[in-house]
């Protein structure tokens, strides 16, 4: 054996604090706005929908924030996960680069959701909270929060897209056999849901239209509140234990600093959980990585929407966030990476794209799930299709080393497995995988609706 | 954070020898016997089916074999696989007991199956065979060996069942993304399938027929040859990675050697894996554990089959094995745990129940899915329905400790995830799953075929 090819940490090197990324940025990130008042909403505008913890997390100055025991004691259910060397990817690209991925697969639900479900179901439990909604579309988010309420003991009530629902049953079937109860959206179960199937009785649903019944649902009581996978500060902060723990891998491997870290974009916080740390290392002129985004070319927040005030859901239920967004009604074309389907972008992220922080690109689906088959083949893990964004830009990256000579070290996220996805790689393998053009029309036409902040 | 949860190695604790349990045993093994001349089948016999090292193997007498360091290399991308101990288990069940899982669904295939697939097609390549066929039922050994051909740049070509092929589409997929070819079975490609065909068009095919195809494919050339996932000696031998890690993790942790091991059983290759490195400290004075098998009430070779020499598939392709077995052609009840669903035994194993080397049980499927809820709602992982039956057992001993307050250390295979398994969860969850009664008869019927050795 050559050098290593998995970097593992023991449990007890799991980090102890979550990385909070704001108070290291040369300026703060646009508040969010109460689309009545247009001021920032302040706590008591959130405490309806979110723990009193997480509202504080959200808006926290504080560059660390401690992980309770509790939460670490199920982080090592599957933390830290394995940094692997992609020693026969390299070999099958014949490139001179070196290749690391961190693996967040190996959690129970299969990506990396869990590490900010299981944060968000602890604090709520401790809160009083009896029973969380949520919303999910492709179900990585929906199957995290099942897993993580069992842990805590909590209930758990999930709004999952019709679409979805009817094609990945075992998706369903893996959030029920945590004890989740999981609708199909719209359902009868609430006002938002029956006035959709009042117009539209066969309804396919969307990821807006989900959020809706979700929040109005957590609506209804103390005792129960609401949870988002994604977008969100808090979110982000949680994921950051991706990052520590690949710093503290490359040390342990004795690697240099990675020469590009590339994540895929959805609402950003898989990518932000890896590059967050690396970053602060690099404002403090110890690491000096390029960062890039790649996003899928269905959704391109960074690359093709603006910088505005928008909604985060369809309906227009959520205070203003400033953000890269394509408007909150525009509906990306039906591309597998259910995950990375979303109208906008972390607020926190779209700042520090603003900022040049990192640079983003976009990638055709067909593109992906052939840099997923060939990391397939020669890895043996089976990627979701949201990282296939990332695995296509790093196999581009390699192959201008190959041509260059550059032994650049790369670093991706392999945010997650694809056993859920199996239907996509059939399509890609049969031939029958399109890839969808966005017209300039779309876009601004959807924009045209962007609400009017001054 | 308490005792420690998940007992990790580093890649360079990998097992660098394969343990050969036969000369261990008070008395050796049975040899096969060919069923023509009734004699032990010489190499010559198997050669046109098997790799020449593999043959080797399953004579060998040597103690210990090293693995390939081409082995190795393709062992470190899941290898060493964690040694858990099921902390949050034993809270929901209130236990005294101290329960440990060995977990190999961190494999890429997802199961313990890759620990043979990847040096039989190592073997294989360097005795410059470009083709290797096989069969599968519910798609793990089919996934296992697809996925380390595509290690050794060689072609797979796979007969799957066909009713598992109609309702498994994601493992077909699967074996298709690591570049396999899989054929619903009975195919047109072979002449055994032709003639099934022939007779039945709709035939749902079964393991017997699948064998028979994947076999006359095998034999059509110097290039290919044929590969079989359980059952035989070499494939017990590679099993035993499992248990010399477990052994290993055991010192790591400070713990006890187990007073109990318990694992599935259908061909016997993950049980035996666990258990044959502890059976050798046992015999050596060194540990003293009980040792359980645990097997499907649909298929109970150890506990209502006879030890007789039978045939390994229900056509007659193959030597007479002298093993636990219901009759060749007895075709087990359509149990989820397709894993489970042999005739036989490994005659190797058979040999050791004989000797009275360890225990076995039977276990209806409903008890063995509702132990696999509790399981996964307390640890996590979702378990494969064949390991379900080992965790009714650890679930069984464990509540007897609950009652005597007895502190037993208690160690089991978590052999396999159960992602492509949620159709037997759903059944399961909705109440719809049911347990099959096997009436003596039955058994008695198909023993009258057992071939006839003096």
């Amino acid at each position: 054996m050559t050098e290593r090819t998995k970097i593992t940490l023991d449990e007890s090197e799991i980090p102890r604090q979550w990385y909070n990324m704001v108070p290291d940025l040369p300026a703060p990130p646009p508040p969010p706005l109460h689309p009545g008042t247009l001021q920032p909403p302040g706590p008591q505008d959130l405490a309806p929908l979110f723990a009193t913890e997480l509202i504080r997390q959200e808006v926290a100055t504080d560059s660390y924030i401690d992980i309770p025991a509790e939460v670490l004691d199920v982080y090592r259910l599957w933390r830290p996960t394995p940094l692997y060397r992609a020693h026969r990817l390299e070999k099958a690209l014949n490139t001179p680069a070196r290749i690391y991925y961190k693996y967040e697969g190996v959690s129970p639900a299969g990506s990396h959701k869990p590490n900010t479900a299981v944060p968000q179901a602890y604090y709520n439990a401790t809160e009083g909270v009896k029973r969380l909604t949520s919303e999910t579309g492709a179900g990585q988010w929906g199957s995290a929060l099942a897993f993580a309420c069992a842990q805590y003991g909590i209930d758990c009530e999930i709004w999952m897209v019709r679409a979805s629902y009817d094609q990945k049953p075992y998706r369903r079937t893996m959030m029920e056999t945590w004890g989740a109860t999981v609708h199909a959206s719209p359902s009868r179960a609430t006002k938002a849901g029956a006035d959709v199937l009042a117009l539209h009785p066969d309804s396919p649903g969307s990821l807006g239209i989900a959020i809706s019944e979700a929040v109005e649902a957590a609506g209804g009581g103390a005792d129960t509140k609401y949870t988002l996978g994604s977008v969100l500060n808090h979110v982000l902060l949680h994921q950051t234990v991706i990052g520590e723990e690949a710093l503290a891998q490359f040390a342990a491997a004795g690697e240099s600093t990675p020469d590009l870290i590339v994540g895929c974009t959805g609402g950003g916080s898989n990518f932000a959980g890896l590059f967050f740390p690396f970053l602060r290392e690099k404002l403090a002129g110890r690491a000096n990585p390029v960062i890039r985004a790649v996003e899928p070319a269905a959704a391109p927040s960074f690359t093709r929407g603006v910088y505005a005030y928008d909604f985060a859901d369809i309906a227009g239920f959520t205070p203003l966030l400033k953000m890269h967004t394509l408007g909150h009604d525009f509906i990306p074309d039906p591309v597998h990476a259910g995950g990375l389907r979303y109208h906008g972008m972390s607020p926190l992220l779209s700042h520090m794209y603003e900022l040049g922080l990192f640079e983003a690109v976009a990638k055709q689906q067909r593109e992906c799930f052939a840099a997923a088959v060939t990391f397939a083949r020669a890895e043996g893990i089976i990627p979701a299709p949201e990282p296939t964004h990332a695995l296509a830009a790093v196999i581009d990256e390699a192959k201008r080393c190959t041509e260059s000579g550059e032994q650049k070290v790369i670093l991706t996220a392999l945010c997650g497995h694809g056993h859920f996805d199996m239907a996509a790689y059939e399509r890609y393998l049969s031939g029958e995988m399109e890839d969808f053009e966005l017209s300039q029309e779309r876009i601004d036409e959807a924009l045209t609706r962007l609400p009017q902040v001054p």
